[in-house]
């Protein structure tokens, strides 16, 4: 335990979509932290929420089964919590597109009642959001800043920002000490991995486990940026454990690699494997933003955040936990 | 009729909010255009809807009462038209922050509702939205153009822009004729004007109508921009007629002019009457943008819109429209 880690000994701490990919891992963390820690969720099949992320842990983190649509049970759970990093949500584009309105309740509505009940139960408490790159659309110019206009390509890019303006709106409105990362591909142990329901990264480890060929839409040189999962806790902890995060927004983002040089990278650590170009479906290419990479350096100047772990390194950790625990995840 | 107008002649014309300010003056134009008018419209007390405000066309327009949260009822309304204009919304800022879920059930779901019915049961349909400058928040530079980022300052400037958002990203995803317009100040006959609810100009009409001293908040310097009725009236003409408008925004705006000197002109041009300076209600001041002032050169260049109407006989007009009528007012 070092660092920032320390903030978090002994203080109550809440994660919603704590047995997600995220939020899980964050549970590690804290756990090893000394934190006391309630993971809310939902378990909603295919949302990501895996009983097995908290594997090791179990009796160091209480897990209440809640919605966080679920008005009355958030406003119970969030009285006299320190930090609550709120991860819940609907995640997955497609599914947006087919049902906006089960993505508005989720990624809108249900934020509100979050804080409304943060405000008038717990107004002390410190909130850290999980917003989305998705919410930038196409890029207009790469690296894309927190300032780069907004134009959502799907609902849940539209709902993803309405929930994030509504942290720093009760911030602004009342004080809350609210703050917002806005995330780009994540990827590490514990993610969902049996499809590509959140991202296609997961099913790719999938894919190069089950030595099958790994399918890269397009021409596979669009370029995206990565974070492995222990740098994006990082940043959690570091925009709850600081007073100068509250009401920001701030970018994650990594060195840019074409999905085709990730591929063969995977290849590469795998010893072994294939991909193969496959056009892109319909329904994907319509909400696909090609090329992206973000500009961080707000969060680095003001929060002394930056990603350490270099992709070789993640991709090869990631692949030995899902040799190791396969059966968990697909 | 001249120009624009004449493309609506025999169109079936629906118009959401008609029993509104905007919208019902955009029927009295499209009425003397020949266009076949329904006019939706919930009358939900104090949100503006008047039946007296199509005074004078009631032969020339069916006026059917619902709610846009009705989404059975709107789906089948939606059926047939050629155009919709979708005014109606939760429009005051100081409710939106008392109840934001009521306002994101107006602004934000019940325009996925009926876009999905547009979508599903008219996809030819020519939408024009009407949004807000307020989705900008406070300005980080002037004039705003639709590229200045966005930061609400209240639930009703984040539900507006997720409403924006969804039309033009179901224009995106299904190429349904969608497009927004940004409107700031807009005042004129037909406004509601027994209070500030909706904006503070409303109630000046009525305070110099009813000699009563007009209340200017803070020292009266703030800039704001104001567009006549007409002219927006003009812009939506424009923006439903246009097939460059699809899948667009545009702001509206004006000659940028201090609150104090709006309120000197208004009793100039009535010959008489008063002002004083008032400290902002903190509930105001909270969610007070400051100066702003839009920059329309794109509707300019693209849909060759402009304003046409000078303030002072904006202003004139508007007086002497609620001198006339103010008992169906106030």
């Amino acid at each position: 335990m070092i660092g920032v880690d320390q903030e978090f000994a002994g203080k109550r701490v809440m994660i919603t979509g704590g047995l997600g990919f995220i939020g899980s891992n964050l549970a590690h963390r804290l756990a090893g932290a000394g934190a006391k820690i309630l993971l809310v969720d939902s378990l909603i099949p295919s949302y990501g929420g895996n009983q097995f992320n908290i594997h090791g842990i179990e009796d160091l983190v209480r897990v209440n089964i809640a919605d966080i649509r679920d008005t009355h049970g958030v406003s119970y759970l969030v009285h006299g919590q320190d930090y609550i990093f709120n991860l819940a949500g609907q995640v997955s584009h497609l599914d947006s597109v087919e049902d906006p309105v089960t993505d508005l309740e989720i990624n809108c509505r249900a934020q509100i009642s979050l804080l409304e009940a943060c405000r008038r139960r717990n107004p002390e408490v410190k909130l850290v959001f999980a917003s989305t790159r998705q919410i930038y659309g196409r890029p207009m110019h790469l690296p894309v800043d927190e300032n780069h206009p907004v134009k959502p390509v799907d609902p849940n890019g539209v709902n993803k920002l309405a929930g994030e303006h509504y942290h720093l709106l009760y911030s602004e409105l009342y004080g809350l000490r609210a703050c917002s990362l806005r995330l780009t591909n994540t990827y590490g142990p514990r993610m969902r991995a049996c499809d590509a329901r959140q991202t296609f990264i997961g099913l790719w480890f999938r894919q190069i486990v089950e030595r099958q060929v790994i399918s890269v839409f397009g021409d596979g040189t669009q370029l995206r940026d990565f974070n492995y999962i222990d740098d994006v806790v990082d940043a959690f902890l570091l925009a709850a454990a600081s007073p100068n995060s509250v009401g920001k927004i701030y970018n994650l983002g990594g060195e840019p690699v074409s999905l085709r040089a990730l591929a063969e990278l995977l290849i590469e650590l795998n010893d072994g494997g294939s991909y193969r170009l496959v056009p892109f479906p319909t329904e994907r290419k319509a909400i696909d933003i090609g090329d992206y990479y973000g500009d961080f350096r707000k969060i680095c100047s003001e929060l002394g955040w930056r990603p350490k772990t270099a992709l070789r390194d993640g991709l090869r950790g990631t692949m030995e936990y899902f040799s190791s625990y396969a059966h968990h995840y697909w």
